[in-house]
């Protein structure tokens, strides 16, 4: 297909064969990264900037890596939102940031629609690395692109999402992008956590973990916020691990031919069991290096996808 | 002309020619930043230190992007000045840092001297990226290179510089340049913010800014420090603004072929209107531009503007 | 000799072969630091990712010099020892880097150990840049190496280890290179800072500073960590001076051809005097200058010792 898109700002806007045409090129450059020498130069002479005014060590990691092996020149610029004050301030800096003859703008803000307001102001290429509780694009590429190793057809599975749906911009792009595909998906958390906007999504919601957890070919488990324990919407972290914790006993019960994924980082012991998480039905590290080749196809792919050589 | 100077450390000991020779490299190498691949190899294997003991994004990222797009390694060290004890430690921790065999050190200090205090101790190119209340001549070098842009002869203006004077790095470099080219300069502060020693150049002050806007080519505001308002020095913030910021009202008086300047960042609302800031007549952006092809003509001279391909 | 070795862990494992083979190479790339174009391909395309789960400033710097001079792409993560649960997350946090598909682990932490634990863990190339008070490796490497560009034979040689042994990881790694020299080495401290371990070695023990600088070819002086003068082992600061700090007037009285040496950075007036510091005698910088090219040398040899050209 002919890639036209200039940002990446949700999963939402993306057609299905859009999604395909990002994870086929991240195929691609997964062999890339299999090299001794991971470096192409895709980007030679142009500049990242990575801009996250939430602290993220990982996913500021992927990118820069994603970055480099592109041969870009990139900057990491991580400011605390306390000092920004307001929409307008946000856009102050990108705009000093893009003066300075920056390309392309890599945004992670607590704020939902942070990425595309700069997106409708700025002429670099944007790209959002989490926007508030809104999306989370990249995040949920790569979980595709995780699960297309494994099974061909996102179609034809059943998906569980298993935690705190309510605050997870990672579980609203997953969500968006199953509803593309098609993808039998069913949610399972505390009622206090299960989000209202379902409406919009044709998904099962499931409040018995044990029942939840049956004939699944993904068991997705988002991380467990301890910060967010005292906003009274948690049950205390001792119920929450009875009642929702993919423990070792309760893995036992799921299919046999199932694959365990989680964002991270993990909780041990809190959301899964640290022997569920290192267990061979988990490709949780394999979501992490897929992230490095979704991000680089991304990268690409916005700067017009040619190969700078 | 042929560049003989190994440090760049105040506008003050620059002769014209030097600026215009800074200022004919800068104009070159803005050209570089409209390419696709804005890359030249002049500083390839040359190893640049940003030594920052005070913050400053947005210099620090001007300089990194002006040291990556020469080609030349550069690493940041940022330092609370609170952890560094009087000269003799700065002085043991830039000997070490030019011990790992760098070749340029651009540091930024709350000490005046600071950078000339290193140009005295090290091998390496010294630049000066702020010290205290002293200079800031890479600020003033690319104000310089924005006004030239719109009017070739700095002799024949009027600027009026506005707001803390006292308290201003930039402002004292803008007056040692200003004076060079013979610049009609005028000053508008509240008397606690005029500094003493003005008798060193021939300067008009007006205390009246709807007098002081009048008739000015070039408007340059500064920042108000508003962590500084707890001094005394400074009226209430209602007071600044009602007496001291460029509101729209004063804009609509200011003449018609005029600019404003700001070094960033602004204070939308107390310093100067939102709206005075995104007008036509702002040039607040094209300095950030002008910035970093200020900074890429410093460190390529100070280098033996020697292009190393 | 032929390398083999895929983790640089202590000096305690290397062989006298070793540690030589590692010197002969830095003292070839301490020629490419002399060049103008300070830059080999050796590293093209490799990623090392450094570590930081402590501070250090100059360490890091250090590591980030070598690998951009062997034209690796690095990675710097700093991350403080509190958000890090146990073992446990250490091991889910370095694998989580390297599932990124990174090449090799530069590690400093409070735990010992730390290191050894990743490369048991790891595929990656682990080097330890300290773990807690266990070893210090590449400083102990740069030492040898400065000891060497002076004195041809280790083993003819009195060293004086002067200071903080008890806490001291660096003492620990010389002690061990020292003894596969079979170099005559003594200690001198206060009695609540001189460690139990010594019996591993064959060492003599002096609590007079004013014996233990005569005939010395060799005075390390261990930096004072005045932030642990609060544990009850210190005296006070001025006890300290009086008793173990090598002053001006003991300068006069050490052998006129010998050498200080310090792991910095340097306390003046603590351990040593400024004067001492500055003195012909001190090689302190020269050590700093070392600690890149055996960096070098050392990222060179795991990475198999190949040129990427």
């Amino acid at each position: 297909m002919n890639w036209s898109r200039r940002h990446l700002l949700s999963i939402e806007e993306l057609s299905k064969e859009e999604i395909e045409h990002i994870l086929d090129n991240a195929f691609s450059f997964k062999e890339v990264l299999k090299r001794s020498i991971k470096k192409v130069p895709a980007l030679r002479g142009k500049t990242v900037v990575n801009l996250f005014f939430e602290p993220s060590t990982r996913t500021l990691i992927s990118f820069s890596l994603a970055e480099k092996h592109l041969s870009a020149d990139s900057i990491n610029v991580s400011t605390k939102s306390s000092s920004v004050m307001k929409g307008e301030t946000l856009l102050d800096t990108a705009k000093n940031i893009e003066s300075m003859k920056t390309d392309m703008v890599v945004v992670r803000h607590n704020s939902e629609g942070a990425a595309k307001f700069l997106a409708e102001h700025l002429n670099s290429n944007v790209i959002n690395a989490g926007d508030g509780t809104h999306e989370h694009p990249t995040q949920a590429l790569l979980d595709f692109m995780t699960i297309k190793e494994i099974y061909k057809d996102l179609k034809k599975l059943k998906v569980l999402i298993l935690g705190d749906i309510l605050h997870s911009r990672v579980a609203r792009s997953l969500l968006w992008g199953f509803m593309k595909y098609k993808t039998d998906v069913t949610l399972c958390a505390p009622p206090t956590l299960m989000p209202l906007y379902l409406n919009d999504f044709n998904i099962k919601i499931e409040y018995d973990i044990d029942k939840a957890i049956k004939n699944k070919d993904v068991i997705y488990i988002l991380r467990m916020q301890l910060e967010r324990q005292e906003t009274g919407l948690f049950p205390s972290l001792r119920e929450y691990i009875k009642d929702f914790s993919l423990t070792y006993e309760r893995f036992l019960m799921i299919k046999n031919r199932s694959i365990i994924m989680h964002p991270g980082p993990i909780n041990r012991g809190v959301e899964l069991d640290g022997t569920v998480a290192d267990s061979e039905k988990s490709v949780i590290l394999e979501q992490v290096t897929n992230g490095v080749a979704t991000r680089m196809a991304i990268l690409y792919l916005l700067n017009g996808g040619r190969n700078n050589e």
